[in-house]
């Protein structure tokens, strides 16, 4: 039964069985009997509001959209993934509502506001500030995640630099002098997060003076032939950009007959599930995303209470390196 | 500047303004010469309209809600995540929006229909038909993705007798007559999946009168123990529910010795690039997700081009066998 056919049935007009049922007194007064009448139709019925119009109503928005640059999901990397879990998980915890938007980069120039009314919006991976013209022009409270942001933003990142270094002083702690460095893939080429690797890679290499080994660059060469290029250089460890380059690096060490870690050790960026069950577990640079998680709700709901406090902040999270079976000291020589 | 700001600037009311720009004709005359200044001064400010307004008043809504029973993304099996993938291109190759909303089911005893105006809802994974039950009453269009619906949806899904049938005999013919089967977590333990794979897996002995390896049903046991139990039981072949299981199944084999494929073949349900590059790589029934997927975006464009074909469907998608590393002939006795 809708709200129009109940205000018939009781010969009153929709608009006061709407009042009394959202429990309007200002500027109205139905009487006593009537309103006893309308709340026993509702109950009898078992109407319910339509929620379109009861979010319209809502004098406070609790919806937070979470705006993605991908229609797939496995798109998103370990990090930005836990870190969405946790950012959730509070926002959840705290009265707040969300959704998740798409937005391929291929299609859009810049991310939409969404199409409904919403407190504030989290957007993943960014890589263009200028992405996000219109969310700045709408005025919308906004945090970006594990990318940079606007004028009207915050965003929060991993301390990629830190982490870059943290990996390199494990290695070079465990006696490796000839290390190998495997970027990201073309797709993510303008990501911050493979240029500072790069560029710490670089900075360790040239500090400690230590022969810098080719093939650190982005590229779209297979791992195989990555793997060939810098075994020829006489690599004994590779750090990889990223999960799926260093289970391509065992698999091709296995069919070539390569031990790890006796002959060759293997670190990665991302710690997974996946990443504690390769053959052998990877030692891995566990990105911050717990933290990462928890600041991004903390500063959205932040932003949301007080829309005023518009100020670009930026947050960088430092990871850990989580020692498993793929590493060990270099064979002798 | 704003829709008002313009209005009064050019001496109208914000209502022609808005009339002009939405091209209404109907009981509306603007005279074309206010219609050409409003016209240059939207031009000339970059004024857009306010995309929620755009929405209420679009006359035909377009957005599909996905509506999910985890917060967490990594909780969707791989068959959902290619299916959503397929399903999702279709539709925005059709020119529709669509949006993901996340329900716990530890929270929610039953979906809810979205905060704003949607034309439709996919529903991944639905276990039990009467969490369908709010948006069967708001009588709002839906289809379910791998798992059942309610009298008034259709439902997307793979056809489980027909793969686990696949899988036995592809095991049978290279010679295996020990075969067990380690089935899904209990965390899965009502979804038709678990349940129908564990009887094809107990009728298929049945027909062949081959020994049912004990250790085929739901259980919260390490998989480590799973494969000590059915190894203590002389199983030649394991067959797993998904691929966590499989790569927890050949960690344990590579950490007590046994070699995959010579003394032990593996295949698992549902394809992946891990699947792809586990060490040996794996022989897997691959879910029909692409055609699923396709199924999908085909059924809920139906129903929102016809909301009155209301009648509950199930469409069932057989996949196929993909042999990799992981299996071979049994060891001779």
């Amino acid at each position: 039964m809708t709200l129009a056919e109940i205000a018939r049935e009781l010969k009153v007009s929709p608009s006061t069985v709407s009042r009394v049922l959202n429990g309007y007194s200002k500027n109205f007064g139905a009487n006593p009997e009537m309103r006893a009448r309308i709340l026993e139709m509702v109950e009898k019925t078992g109407y319910r509001p339509n929620p379109v119009f009861r979010s319209i109503r809502a004098k406070k928005n609790r919806q937070i959209a979470f705006s993605f640059y991908s229609r797939s999901l496995r798109q998103n990397g370990e990090t930005v993934d836990r870190a969405l879990d946790e950012a959730t998980r509070i926002l959840e915890e705290n009265g707040f509502t969300f959704h998740y938007l798409f937005h391929p980069r291929a299609r859009v120039e810049c991310y939409p506001v969404p199409e409904w009314k919403v407190a504030g919006m989290v957007i993943p991976d960014v890589i263009d500030p200028a992405m996000l013209r219109l969310i700045e022009e709408h005025r919308c409270p906004y945090v970006t995640l594990n990318g940079v942001c606007g004028e009207a933003g915050s965003a929060v990142m991993s301390d990629e630099p830190a982490n870059i270094r943290m990996v390199m002083e494990y290695l070079y702690r465990l006696g490796h002098r000839r290390i190998a460095y495997l970027n990201s893939p073309p797709v993510m080429e303008r990501h911050h997060s493979g240029i500072e690797r790069e560029q710490g890679y670089l900075d360790f290499l040239n500090a400690r003076r230590l022969p810098v080994i080719d093939g650190y660059g982005i590229t779209p060469l297979p791992v195989a032939e990555q793997f060939e290029l810098v075994r020829r250089q006489s690599a004994t460890a590779i750090v990889t950009f990223q999960l799926e380059i260093a289970v391509e690096v065992l698999e091709t060490a296995w069919r070539r007959g390569v031990k790890v870690p006796q002959e060759l050790s293997v670190v990665t960026f991302d710690d997974s599930w996946h990443a504690r069950h390769t053959i052998p577990p990877l030692t891995c640079c566990k990105i911050a995303a717990n933290e990462m998680g928890k600041e991004t709700a903390r500063l959205i709901m932040a932003k949301v209470a007080d829309p005023e406090a518009y100020k670009t902040e930026m947050f960088r999270f430092a990871g850990e390196v989580i020692e498993r079976e793929s590493t060990a000291p270099p064979p002798k020589a």
